[in-house]
């Protein structure tokens, strides 16, 4: 059995800080640490100072979305096994979307699979992961599933049930209070939720967004100040299935 | 002090029997009870008959959203006070969107307010929203926003916060984990969640969606079967602040 | 050197008026007719009484679009060789995107295609064709492009210059005043334009969308009545590139 | 009667430079003219040597659009009279959206409007316009109306047929043929068209936009070079009724 954590969308330096100064008094009680830092490197894409923070504070992998590209030094940083990027990009986009890990003698493979809905239209997520499972010797398989729509992220869920142990979604940076397993054994949470400041609109101080909705005149946002909080899911998976989940919160004292 | 429930969007049959079954069994916890009903006459709109049942079980208030005009008994329906539709919506739209009740000495206003994003564009409820709290002797509000992105729907809230007693959003049919009291006293989560059966996509079987995403070819959806859940949030405001704000969440014994 | 006369979707009973009756007093003067006939049957997708309009008067070839499902006759339909739906729907659809026919000793290759913004994410229409093309004996090729954007429909006419003969959109139900021939050799146009009455929005009669716009409220929509105007491009092409290239429009007499 | 003459959306420096050396030229031949400059900067906004282009050449009023606030000179820009942006941004926008002129004895008012079908959700471009027909003496009013759809654009033309002397679109940055006058006397085009490049995707290089529909990986678009086409509207008004109305367009020698 693996004791897995996933940690949500690490926005800026709040949530570069509440990570590294929060994990590694917890990593411990983990054997397997994946966090998206798509909106790592001041909430636009991931540099190689965000990767380091993320990898050494103790993170086994890192999931990326639709801001994978943000950031040049992605480029870099995709050679690499353990940085994902949605699988679902056309043929020939660098990087990978998948990628198998050996951790205590079990297998964990992480997948990283983008949604269509109100997004760019990749390939489809679901045809790909129907091919992606085609492999073999992949062990316990979970998904990141960046997408904004709860129809397609619960009807992913549904989709993959019995045959990922995980199924766990990004981008909307609100964490979602329907964690449960489905009914064939695949952990399910629509959305993991933001690692950054608490009182923020997805990360972002409010005024900048409020200004956008209301007056409707572009101005430039704001990473938020204030209490940062890490958001993720726990996951006990064994035989690609999944025996517990849960979601794990913390907060930064006042 | 009054204790408000307010429970998300009823979603067909299943979301009916679990609200007119569960509710009666709560009612007297609470001293004013809300539910959005836009999607409690087989997944769309509102009739007399899906009314009547919310009402009888113990609601004191009905809001909608986007399905208010999918069943044509709705126009019926709004010439009552109780029962709220978008205050959004052009001038001259039947029903209306704000209410104030006298409960237990005390007054609460339910205002009903729609987001844009991914949505129709209806009149900004940012602005409209600050010439409903011009007027007088309002006492506690409560808004049901029902929108999509939570990018709208977290600045909705801060824009808001201090001015309303909460602000609850609808619409995603799953409920967010980010229940909280905002720094000027306003209770407020991104989404209730639903109240129909719990293994479904936003209700329905999850058949039909995932053949959406994967086949392209439409077909029709049907509501799912199975055990319900219902999901609201438990407000308790005075003043127009709000004192405590929890969830609230039941599921019918297998 | 072929003669291809191209006319746009074929918007309800007053579509097949127009089409039926002129078409036959000008078929001498093509030698291949392809027309758009993805609301012909009132407006939403086709059936077998309409294809058969369209065959009788002169149509050697029917492409569609979004709308191709709108009707259960499609899937016999879609069982022929020359009435062709998006060829980007997910492999194991019904029906087929791309026909190759022989006129006058000369092979003449039509392609639906169908774009992806603010449209289904199908899968990538511009790799897709690319794919398409590898096939041999193709003659000159035609591509019907079913999209909304002028960005992604420019772009798609420039991405096959000088490897098709033609690319014309459709969709949008208003002809562009564009019609050229690209640098390399095809003949490219926008939109075609609609076949249907012409002072419509976009074939229904303008009470149905003004109120839509206006009110919020959905109503259903009439197909309009009065003249007609018959709008589509004439195209000479040989060797797989375009020689000549003009729009056509008739319009019925009050 | 007036003779007026609409160029549609002036893209970059080849935009500029057509305009520049084009509209001389032609300038007696009409006694109104009226550009849209949403783009004259760069692609992206109007800024004050833009503007200054077009007014020199001979422009009477400049219209805008989405990409109003791209550059920030534009806020100097608006607090002269003749250039406009869309009306139906919030109250409290800086500039304004509508003005009348007096042009040989006559009346001509200018009104800039933007769509809400894809693009931001402003107030509502109908409900908005009629409250400005409202005001009097304004002579024959032109409406310049900046949007995407094809359905929202030909709805408001109906809209306002017999209400105004003429309604062209822009935005789509390609020229329609539906250039006619509506039955109770408006003058109607749902786009005109841009300036700019003739062989470019909405007035950039195409490689960019083929790179984004192909790759998906964000690149930076250039300004196309090569030859510029000027796509303009001639209308013929006089008491707030069209007389006469045709496409204008003039292509830079090779
Ligand atoms: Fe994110
Ligand atoms: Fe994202
Ligand atoms: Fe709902
Ligand atoms: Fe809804
Ligand atoms: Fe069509
Ligand atoms: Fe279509
Ligand atoms: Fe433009
Ligand atoms: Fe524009």
């Amino acid at each position: 059995m693996l004791r897995v954590l996933f940690v949500g969308d690490v926005y800026g330096k709040p949530g570069r800080r509440i990570f590294k100064n929060h994990l590694p008094t917890i990593r411990d009680q983990f054997d397997f640490v994946i966090v998206n830092g798509e909106n790592s490197a001041g909430g636009f894409g991931i540099n190689k100072e965000s990767a380091k923070t993320l990898l050494d504070a103790g993170a086994d992998c890192i999931t990326l979305g639709n801001h994978t590209w943000d950031n040049r030094e992605v480029y870099e940083l995709l050679q690499t096994n353990h940085i994902l990027r949605p699988f679902n990009y056309p043929l020939g986009t660098p990087g990978h979307g998948m990628h198998t890990f050996e951790v205590k003698g079990e297998r964990i493979t992480v997948i990283n699979a983008m949604g269509r809905v109100w997004l760019d239209p990749l390939d489809c997520p679901f045809t790909g992961t129907n091919t992606l499972l085609e492999r073999e010797d992949l062990g316990s398989i979970f998904v990141d599933f960046h997408a904004e729509a709860t129809s397609e992220k619960t009807a992913y869920g549904f989709f993959l049930d019995g045959r990922v142990a995980g199924v766990v979604g990004t981008h909307t940076h609100i964490p979602t209070a329907d964690t449960r397993i489905l009914p064939r054994g695949t952990g399910y949470q629509t959305d993991a939720g933001m690692t950054g400041v608490l009182n923020s609109v997805i990360g972002a101080a409010p005024d900048g967004p409020i200004s956008k909705f209301v007056d409707k005149i572009p101005v430039r946002w704001s990473t938020a100040e204030g209490r940062a909080q890490l958001n993720g899911v726990v996951l006990h998976v064994h035989n690609n299935q999944c025996q517990h989940i849960e979601r794990y919160q913390h907060t930064e004292e006042e």
